[in-house]
């Protein structure tokens, strides 16, 4: 069986993408989590660049990694200077790394452009600064900058740069498409001349998504003999992207038989991604293949009829092999069949001429043309699945609240104050808090009144809380006005669960979610009681 | 050169993507975009098979296109009819276009799985609904699904299928790869199988995307002879999504100089990506190849400083080509570079060495850690630069915001209301107003109190408003107490901006950005006017 190293550079070229920023402290713990999924090397990022990525050499120090080597990235030293004086070399031997990347220039253009030297001068930067890095560490990987484009306009020139590093003494030759403007033929062009011109140099690929084959050129690049992929968890990087390293793993290793982290580091990689998008403050991309919530989701009704025949038949792998799920969704195209697997995944066996089913599917196509989406929200789907089963649930009985937010002048934030009341096994209940806001100042009074009655709420915590604005009602109402959808998570000591609330109050439909996960978290112990009992 | 048609299949495949959803109305008016866009064949939908698509082929009677043909899609008659007493056959006549499209299994698990019907029986299927319809309509499309999973599984069998549809008279013959589980040399190995079998036929391409490969598979399909290519725009689809049309078009047409819908309307590229991701109510995908709005977005100071050398160094085509834009984006990376651009693209032209950059840049930074974000916030942005320059907006001066949300039991939505004092011009100002939220009755009041002063002001329309919690936050206070963030998108008759605010109450960050964008009017007309005198 063939092995292939993989490269992540999620630290480094995944930071520079848009909206996504990393504080060293997020860096270190990433680190670790990639360690743990058995990438073999991680590119920490390029000391001296940056606040963040010199803190992250210092903090990193002392760590001990089971699978991987971390990696310091840099540039070939300057024009100016020589590879003994030049800032840069030193800032990359300084993060005392086993492992150092350095790239360099191997498209003609961006020599005689971006440095603005002689392309023979250029050649000398590469080989110097291979050969002293080399000397210092146990491995130098190089990055031949802008290959594909290089090898387009000047292969010649584009081969005798690789041809420096690895006559330096480079462990590595990485093709870089940096533009990402390359398809895969292109990249098997340029791979044939480079194995002739250096048949034993090991070859690796870089790719970017600006084409949206990047997952496609790394795969084609490995399938004519390149024995290392870079790549970044969830595709994150400068503009479109890096390749993404939750689908080039799976596919080679499930689909190319070649072994990269090992099938059974494969189950880890959701966790992965999450963690990553969660860390970087990005919201993960639901249509992600492998690990996106959206991957084995299914929708349309003979779809749907057809996977609970045989999951092959809609499904490319099985989506626990990834960390994954199988999901059906309700929706509007949801016939009898999507409602019926949804309540007995619920643990509800309801009769395809159960009465409740219909009742239960016109509840719901006339909310979501409200704006309410199930698909998101488990737990409100069962709070409604409860009253079309005719058993609603009386926990407690909203009669008021009232909620003030003030903002003087002086004041930094604004003051928060809500009032509730309510009416719990017969008594009425009138609390109020203070909050960081106005759903936190609700949320907290509401609970005050209830945690008497239920103790048990105490355990919960609210997990996230998302807003969407729904643009169609933008449309018709304008800005401030419009629709908004609020989802909350929430858990505790053992359960997550989704509720959400539709309003054009922002106040109100926060206030809907919350009730319904306070609601649920009551509902869900009472049904464990009675199990037991 | 080369043509190859595009089929689009947004309106129905792409309608399967989990949380979108098309009315029927919405369906009629992309269906005209994507005429508009040169596209050559628009699948409708499934007549009959949901009271979307039902409505749909009802509305767009009698509607004109200049470009594109309309198609219905639908399966091969049930195992059970025969052609001319089959629901589905007569559901898509009835849609009456000139062209229909329907799928047949080539896969024998499906057939004997899915179907349950012997492998002869499903062949007899293809070939009488092919022939039946191609009596009836001009053109009718077979689409072979799961053609690359049936090929892997049993080669002779799924050629079969095709054959049958190819001598019942089938114009085209659609490989479908409906687990999105094939890779780039499976498809080639297929494709070039059915080309020995099949010589004269009319070869497509239907990818899903569930590898990360169906862009590239789509290519690879053309490079090796198919002759259209089926997918959607945005790549919107059931799980992963369809093949991506939005990167497949300008890589064929700017790439492998193949014609598909011309050069000169592959501007309109960006205008149809937005168009349908906004109406079916989708957050448009930052890293979207090609369209979206990281795709030409420089954020690491060393792309930045050789991108205004010479744009090809890290751009692999013209933005302007898809009809985007270069951008360069503000950040913790961002060096002075970055700002003097910003700047620069503002109109001030400032020196490298002049101090307001090194005080902007601190200013950023310190924001930046906080939440703000402003290479989504251009307005804001100017209004910092502003204060920076030492000249601070004096339009008003704020004073105290008052807002009170209640609700009761009989109640549908909250009553909310605002008061406002502000101090404009040396006048004190004390106003008040309802609205249909906090944020709205807020941004009523402070206009009511301004727009005595300002009479342009009642120009103003509110375009988004967008809210973001801010996950970092979210680990550190829990749930209803994160940080969020509020873009607001503000227009008049000329120009469009957006503004930001940041706090851990929501209506806080709210007033923060209806401030700006209130600002930003009143400071942006003022300059104009200087400008002319």
């Amino acid at each position: 069986m063939r092995h292939v190293t993989i490269y992540d550079t999620t630290l480094r070229d995944g930071a520079q993408a848009e909206e996504l920023n990393f504080t060293s402290q997020d860096k270190v713990r990433i680190a670790h989590k990639l360690d743990d999924l058995g990438i073999h090397y991680i590119e920490g990022g390029w000391p001296g660049a940056n606040p963040t990525d010199q803190k992250f050499f210092e903090k990193i120090k002392g760590h001990t990694f089971t699978n991987a080597k971390l990696t310091a990235f840099g540039s070939t030293h300057f024009a100016k200077t020589t590879p003994e004086n030049d800032p840069n070399l030193a800032g990359l031997l300084a993060a005392n790394t086993s492992v150092i990347t350095i790239f360099g220039k191997s498209w003609d253009l961006h020599a005689t452009t971006a440095l603005g030297i002689p392309l023979e001068r250029n050649l000398e930067l590469i080989s110097n600064s291979v050969r002293y890095l080399n000397e210092r560490v146990d491995e130098v990987i190089f990055d031949a900058e802008h290959f594909f484009d290089g090898f387009k306009h000047n292969p010649e020139y584009a081969i005798q740069a690789i041809q420096a590093a690895h006559e330096a003494g480079a462990a590595r030759l990485i093709l870089c498409d940096t533009n990402g403007g390359s398809l895969p033929s292109q990249i098997a062009k340029a791979m044939e001349a480079v194995q002739k011109a250096l048949p034993e140099a090991q070859l690796g690929i870089h790719a970017h998504n600006d084409s949206e084959v990047a997952v496609a050129n790394s795969l084609e690049a490995v399938r004519l003999g390149a024995t290392q992929v870079q790549g970044t968890i969830n595709g994150y990087g400068e503009r479109c992207g890096n390749a993404n390293l939750c689908s080039v793993i799976p596919n080679l290793e499930l689909k190319m038989d070649i072994k990269t982290i090992g099938q059974s580091n494969l189950p880890k990689l959701l966790n992965t991604s999450h963690f990553v998008s969660e860390t970087g403050n990005l919201r993960p991309f639901m249509r992600q293949p492998f690990v996106g919530a959206s991957a084995f989701a299914h929708k349309g009704g003979i779809h749907v009829s057809a996977i609970l025949k045989d999951s092959r038949t809609y499904e490319h792998i099985p989506p626990k092999s990834v960390g994954n799920e199988q999901r059906v969704l309700l929706s509007d195209q949801a016939g009898k069949s999507n409602i019926l697997f949804k309540a007995k995944e619920l643990g509800y066996d309801l009769g395809k001429n159960d009465p409740t089913v219909d009742k239960l599917l016109k509840e719901l196509k006339q909310r979501e043309s409200m704006g309410y989406e199930y698909s998101v929200a488990d737990a409100s789907f069962e709070l409604i699945l409860q009253e079309a089963l005719g058993k609603p649930l009386n926990y407690f009985h909203f009669q008021n609240f009232f909620v003030v937010d003030a903002k003087r002048e002086e004041d930094p934030e604004p003051f928060t104050e809500a009032t509730v009341i309510i009416e719990v096994k017969g008594q009425q209940e009138h609390t109020a808090a203070t909050g960081m806001g106005p759903v936190n100042a609700l949320d907290r009074a509401l609970r005050k009144g209830l945690e008497r009655f239920y103790p048990e709420l105490s355990a919960i915590r609210l997990l996230d809380f998302k807003v969407r604005v729904l643009s169609g009602a933008v449309r018709d109402t304008g800005g401030t006005a419009s629709f908004v959808r609020v989802l909350v998570e929430t858990g505790d000591q053992t359960d997550r669960w989704t509720t959400m609330g539709v309003s054009h109050n922002i106040i109100e439909a926060s206030w809907q979610a919350v009730v319904d996960a306070i609601n649920y978290k009551l509902f869900k112990d009472d049904s464990r009681r009675s199990k037991k009992s």
